[in-house]
């Protein structure tokens, strides 16, 4: 019993500042996305080629969740973003009251949108809320299609599903209509965007969804 | 101050669990190998081949653990090799109840050497003891060479470092050199295998070193 009262405490204590983060994003009018996936597939470049593509369109600032080092900061930074750091020092997941933190540490009021990149794990981070307006999902084709029904939890939350690494498709076996009709069976309302973040295919629709988001200020229907 | 009451009590016990397999795999004389990375590295891959390429040599069973689904069962079982799947609903690694569990489902009097196939998660299963003989990281290249730097947990603690799907190096900017050098800074016993378990390049140096594992009983030198 102890230790359900305990998680209880801890998640209570989240969801306060979630809440708080919550409150404050709305005051300022800034959509924020929690981007979550498997180390490796991609994240950080999505990021970056993302700002790149809505430079003078969106003004984006990243909060960057990881264990350790500050490599993905410092490759945001190149773009000319802002990037506010987090090293987790360990857990697997970046918590609330992190974000907020880091909320703090933005200039916020020159931004139109922000982003989560959260610690790389497709299973810990999907079930915590940190006051985000949505949380996206990342699947790259080298992980394989049968991710949505082996580890449902972050794909039945998202509301966009990125398939990157499309590029890779001729080298594997992984098939998209497959990989979207598990995804579509946990979660009629997510988006797919197949794309590459490195040759860019796919990149614009995916960037036009944020476009609608950055200045409806809601999560595109 | 209650939470770290809770937590090293659940660390107490996952700890007896972890000896008595210890116990029950040394009195049995059998290997027991606890592979660990993100999902869709390959570890599955990785198995079923190595399980073929060792046919009449070693004979390997494997545990299976998974959030949902029993697709990695079903593939081990293909190659005649008894596998036991756990599923961890929802949790992010598997506890050494859960392998304690396996192991007396297993026919580990017909076997020659164990494999665990962790949860999908590079982070969360690396600190937890399984009672294991070694743990076995696997880290795919188009995940990105930083990932040794970026979550060094499991790398500080593997034996054996798998770089898998070196078939897609030259379709990305993977540096095994790199990896390699930022694995051996923070473990300086670690073996490194560059391998594609869909190609088959590789696996021989890997599967011999299971060979030798299987017949000395320990971690060769």
């Amino acid at each position: 019993m102890r230790k359900v009262i305990v998680e209880k405490k801890i998640l209570v204590a989240n969801e306060e500042f979630a809440n708080k983060n919550r409150e404050f994003l709305t005051a300022k009018k800034l959509p924020c996305l929690n981007v979550i996936s498997s180390p490796g597939s991609g994240k950080t470049t999505i990021l970056a080629k993302t700002i790149e593509a809505l430079k003078g369109k969106v003004r984006i600032g990243v909060i960057e969740g990881d264990i350790q080092t500050d490599i993905d900061a410092r490759r945001i930074r190149k773009t000319g973003a802002p990037a506010c750091q987090i090293n987790t020092e360990g857990a697997c997941h970046l918590s609330a009251a992190q974000v907020s933190f880091a909320l703090h540490k933005l200039p916020v009021d020159t931004l139109d949108l922000i982003f989560i990149e959260n610690v790389g794990n497709l299973v810990c981070p999907s079930a915590l809320d940190l006051g985000e307006t949505a949380k996206i999902a990342v699947l790259s084709t080298p992980e394989g299609d049968d991710k949505p029904a082996k580890y449902p939890a972050i794909f039945a939350r998202a509301a966009v599903v990125l398939i990157n690494k499309i590029d890779l498709l001729a080298a594997g076996d992984f098939n998209i209509e497959k990989a979207g009709a598990d995804v579509f069976k946990i979660n009629k309302k997510a988006k797919i965007f197949p794309v590459s973040a490195k040759t860019g295919q796919g990149m614009s629709a995916w960037c036009d969804w944020l476009e609608e988001m950055a200045a409806k200020k809601e999560i595109p229907a």
